[in-house]
């Protein structure tokens, strides 16, 4: 089958972001380019907005089958959302330490890692989104991932996201369950194109 | 001079803004006018960049002979600058009570409120700039205003923008120095299409 390899074109700049989506989609014989494109990101509340905005204009200047644009962030629940589609400016502002230190004495320390994956094609727009929650740690333990990954354990674990490979992490990984949502999506669409629909009966 | 009255058409949603810039602009003989424009505003660490891209896209569906937008953010150099381009959405989320948290046991809290007004009419696009330096208080104080205003003092004051006035904040504040420098320049614009050159000589 090697015809029918389906191929995804990543926007980013981040290679921890390239990583991750290849560990989650080569087991499912999708292969993930990077892809230089600028990268405009809005300011929304919605993942689902910024991604695919930024998806439609990376495609308008790089068109390809179809071009990815993730976005993520960590949303706490005791803060609001905090830090939210702003994760990555928080992560370089006030880093592990400030989020802890605003964690400070609360109780309830629940959070949830969210993504959005737009995949824009030729005629088509979809957004997919994936979720893991879990906890904010008492304090920052591991070495792996990037971002918060050392403060967020996820349900069920009692490592945080840092302590994990990438093949444990994308077990539990909100961007692995958006990533694989949009590979499934493509590979069944291929399928259909290809006039594939038929081995389903 | 009745003939000479220049217009500043602001687009925001925020009534408080439309109410500094008319105070700061009204004593210069400019009229401020709300417009009810989308405003799209990019993720930048450039305050600059984000007044400019969303007064392009308020111009273009809006067009105006001065079409502005205001984006402001608060500084705080322990902080690395956060919540900068983020304010709005940190206050949202953390509030006064956040960013003072942030600051517990911190004992450089100097900050920064820095503004950028973007003006775009036809044929021109202008961004300018202004700076309120002072620090954090320890606690909330005063109703006036709005955001962080209660946990800003002002250099050389020992109130915080939320214990003054509109008039009085306007003499210190960066959104009415970035104002009336767009204001200043339609002016001599004006003037200057005018042919009222001659009268400076």
């Amino acid at each position: 089958m090697a015809g029918s390899r389906v191929t995804l074109w990543l926007a980013t700049g981040n290679r921890h972001k390239l990583e991750e989506a290849r560990a989650a989609l080569e087991p499912l014989g999708v292969a993930v380019e990077p892809l230089e494109a600028e990268k405009l990101e809005i300011q929304s509340e919605s993942l689902e907005e910024i991604a695919l905005f930024a998806a439609r204009i990376a495609y308008a200047s790089n068109p390809r089958p179809a071009v990815a644009v993730e976005d993520a962030g960590l949303f706490v629940k005791a803060l609001n959302g905090f830090p939210g589609p702003y994760s990555s400016y928080t992560y370089k502002t006030l880093g592990v330490e400030g989020l802890l230190k605003l964690l400070e004495g609360v109780e309830d320390r629940r959070a949830c890692f969210r993504s959005a994956v737009a995949l824009v094609g030729p005629g088509y727009e979809k957004v997919f989104t994936g979720e893991a929650c879990g906890f904010i740690a008492e304090s920052p333990k591991g070495s792996q991932g990037f971002g918060f990954d050392p403060v967020f354990i996820p349900e069920g674990e009692e490592r945080s996201f840092a302590e994990m490979s990438l093949e444990e992490k994308n077990r539990y990984s909100h961007r692995a369950k958006a990533l694989r949502a949009a590979a499934e999506w493509l590979i069944e669409r291929a399928e259909g194109l290809r006039g594939g629909a038929a081995r389903r009966v």
